[in-house]
């Protein structure tokens, strides 16, 4: 008898590297493979990927990919999962274009088996049959997966909201899903991301609503940051400056690249003529100019910041210029933002953010969407994913709401095991999963140790004191000398380190002694003496040498 | 001829720290005099208060310290403030009563002249006489100020908003703001906090309202967290709960302090045997206990915290349990926030914030409260006070659409002196004043190069290279050592500093070489290798000694 089983590796219990795998028997499917931006507490380290251990532990387990959208948090950690547990990718066009240039970029593209999958195919992987189908998402060319197991019919909604009006013209397929409810689902795995918001989440059609208002009203330039991979987005600036006689240029690497790969598959349509170059935006007067850019998070490097910081190359900052910024803040980043805001603010411009009109719409749906995706699956066991506990946790009361027996709604965290046998689901095993961090070249070699010494560094800094002995005598032939940095300002601080230098000649010269126990007389009486004058902890090294 | 000058030393630019000089001739008074708390960027800081270079080159100039209410972002900065320049405080009962808490603990209160004002006070201090008027703010016995001048009347507004229905029953005196604009103001310094919200800011009346339905449905005990300050939520809280039939108890040292505080002052008023010890609530069942606590900030030592990680002394969280956050996060906490959220849920607690219901209310008037204001007080020249810049910029509109001339208003950050004469107000010079950093002891000893070096510390840690040379050949008498924190698990690193060791020796065995220069070449050296075999900037510091 083979159990089914759902094994949640990222993205349940957080915002971010999404990645759960599907298994039955000794087969299994993972869908996504997400990155995660690190949170404030997570000090030096650039992303956050899924642990695998559980795969990489089975080295025949894992058969395919099937990727559901080209965001970061679902595609961006292939370029390091990927060396660590090969198999075939899945996507559509878009996604697998954004794949490619990742993979690209990491030297991985050539050794890597993609597929493009469309919501026509049906793809047979080991036990399961997978019917990709469409749902809107703040990207184009987004999918959920309907996975034929033997056990029974698992639901993956991916990312979703039911905007009936698109702004690729495709909106979700309440048919198909109704149908996947009518054939009878054993359970679901869906999009918590907006659990908290009642209501719908507005269409797209109010953005573009809002940007042509915009338009209308600037008279000098308008520039509009968002999201690289937000594709409808930009075609929407696009279409109101069509309208509008102005020409559309963009700034920032990503955004570039974005556009120029989304133009060639066909997903971003601009007429003739209608792009120019950055650098051909001084050609033109200012209300003949929409300018699309990144930046709307406050990154440091990204365009808009640049812009906002008056070091922008090819981009200075007009009191003429109206500037949008069409995303939210995401928690964490507010502080950058409002700065980014107020130093736009401060250069004259007019900046308009989502307080002030709407210039944005989430990408997911909101309660009454969840509910009406869990009306037209009509799961047995309901799986909420892709989002933090308390999401979860209220996703899962929508689920009850809509009719689904508490004891069938599975909260579950990265790690812990979902098992369905012919005769129930049950929550089995809780795997050890971990953060595993990127910093630099290194993958998962910094752990808690090393985070928490940056976290003390970070708040009082260090002081290494060095020392000679000499060996027969005992007494100091060389030092002490300190090195401190993060801890006070070394040239108002004479006094202080001169008298700490005292401390230390005066408890060596007491008698002999082993340099071990020296380093630890001297740190013992060093962090006392510093922190009763100064109330600050500094990590302390002495370094005593013996000659 | 003299000229009458509003000199912002704080809360001009930026969310805390409020502070405002009113200086004529040869005197001046200070309208409060607040603290910031820390923004993520400024590592290891406590706490961040003014700058008063100004006042202290100008010993005889301040005259007194007038407070508009109780809030730390008014009135924490006065325990660092009143050793470097003293003058008599005049505050309202409830804030001097806060206020005298502090200066307590900071042993400056034997020294301190305070004097109690009330509404009907009239104070003449210099060429100024003052008349505090009320306010409704989220804290009772809030106060704005008329300032009498010889070059006008300046109208500071303090915080405020236009609720018709305040729990403490003194709504705005709406036809007292109307006389002094009937008298002709000069000059008007108002609230900008919401100067980015539309409309109304809703009555303290709609949480009263939440508080009466979680109270009814609330099966087990109801734990309502919000900020100690709060007087009148805490009185919402014990009215509630005396309907209910429940006794309320408090937790948090700051909020048992403040209620016993505002008991005796009588800002707050709990029928005989309603409030309980913490220790107490055991010897009732669930249903008949609420508890006020701190920490809707998710700060990591206040009581709610301690709940949610599960190790609060006497309170440990029941699946039965209500939890509710009567506060919104401030920008830079909602990490925090989250996490303290999720693990109340983890725990089994049903938890309600504002998300999810109207437990919390602004303190501040939205846009057409500040319009209002503006309306009541019809000032010559407007300065938007108490807001980041683009609150300001914003408030500056909204002056604008009462009329106010755009020349007459005057944006301005901390620093930015305004300056009327008899015919006109204008820009003045820009003071230079700086974020003074308290960290432990030291208060504006720790400046942008030491936050420099915490940065980056925090992100690639460091590396110390120990090593003796014979002062005669130059060989290597001992090391080199390598201590170094922060920047690789030094277990599992142990290949990468062997490999720096042997550089280092290589490096010095080419000849005899001078410490300095020994130094200059290691840091240069192990720099290069460093970066290049993990992609981490360390801060690296080579120790060599001569014996």
């Amino acid at each position: 008898m083979t159990n089914l089983r759902i094994i949640p590796l990222g993205g349940f219990g957080e915002v971010g590297k999404n990645m759960t795998v599907i298994e039955y028997g000794n087969d299994a499917i993972v869908v996504d493979c997400g990155l995660m931006f690190p949170e404030s507490d997570m000090l030096g380290i650039d992303l956050v990927i899924p642990d695998v251990t559980y795969l990489k532990d089975r080295p025949n387990l894992l058969k395919a990919f099937f990727l559901t959208h080209g965001h970061e948090d679902h595609i961006g950690a292939l370029p390091y999962i990927l060396p660590q547990v090969s198999a075939p990718l899945y996507a559509t066009a878009l996604t697998r274009g954004l794949i490619e240039v990742k993979l690209k970029e990491a030297k991985l593209l050539a050794k890597t088996k993609i597929k493009t999958i469309t919501t026509d195919s049906i793809i047979e992987v080991g036990p399961f049959t997978i019917e990709p189908f469409h749902v809107p998402h703040s990207i184009p060319d987004a999918v959920g997966y309907a996975i034929y197991t033997p056990a029974g019919l698992v639901i993956h909604t991916g990312e979703f909201k039911f905007d009936p009006d698109p702004i690729d013209g495709r909106p979700p397929s309440i048919d198909r899903l109704r149908s996947y409810g009518d054939d009878g689902v054993l359970v679901m795995l869906s999009d918590s991301t907006n659990a908290e918001r009642p209501g719908h989440t507005p269409s797209e059609q109010v953005v573009s609503q809002t940007f042509e208002e915009i338009f209308n009203e600037a008279q000098g330039r308008i520039i509009v940051s968002m999201f690289a991979s937000n594709i409808s987005r930009i075609q929407q600036v696009i279409n109101t400056a069509v309208k509008h006689k102005r020409k559309v240029a963009m700034a920032g690497r990503s955004m570039v690249a974005n556009v120029k790969m989304a133009m060639t598959l066909g997903y971003l349509n601009a007429p003739e003529g209608i792009l120019i170059p950055v650098e051909e935006m001084e050609h033109y007067p200012n209300h003949e100019i929409a300018l699309v850019c990144t930046g709307t998070q406050g990154e440091p490097t990204s365009a808009l910041v640049r812009m906002a910081n008056e070091d922008h190359r090819q981009v200075k900052i007009k009191a003429s210029d109206t500037v949008v910024l069409s995303a939210t803040a995401i928690p964490g980043n507010e502080e950058l933002v409002h700065r980014t805001i107020d130093n736009l603010f401060r250069l004259g411009a007019n900046v308009i953010y989502q307080s002030l009109r709407p210039v944005h719409v989430s990408g997911h749906g909101a309660q009454e969407e969840q509910k009406l995706m869990l009306e037209l699956i009509r799961p047995q066991y309901f799986v909420p994913a892709q989002g933090e506990y308390r999401m979860l946790v209220l996703h899962g009361r929508h689920g009850q709401a809509t009719g689904i027996d508490a004891k069938n709604i599975f909260i579950i965290e990265n790690g812990q095991v979902v098992e369905f046998s012919e005769t129930k689901g049950f929550r089995a095993e809780l795997l050890e999963v971990s953060n595993v961090f990127i910093d630099g070249l290194g993958i998962g070699d910094i752990g808690s140790v090393v985070l928490r010494d940056r976290h003390m560094l970070s708040r009082d800094g260090f002081v290494v004191v060095v020392m000679a002995l000499d060996r027969q005598t005992g007494k100091i032939v060389n030092g002490p000398d300190i090195v401190s940095r993060g801890f006070v300002y070394m040239r108002e601080a004479d006094d202080l380190l001169e008298e700490a230098k005292r401390r230390v000649i005066k408890l060596v010269s007491k008698g002999r002694m082993h340099p071990d126990a020296a380093t630890s007389a001297i740190k013992d009486n060093l962090s006392q003496f510093l922190y009763q004058r100064t109330h600050r902890n500094p990590m302390i090294f002495p370094m005593v040498m013996e000659t």
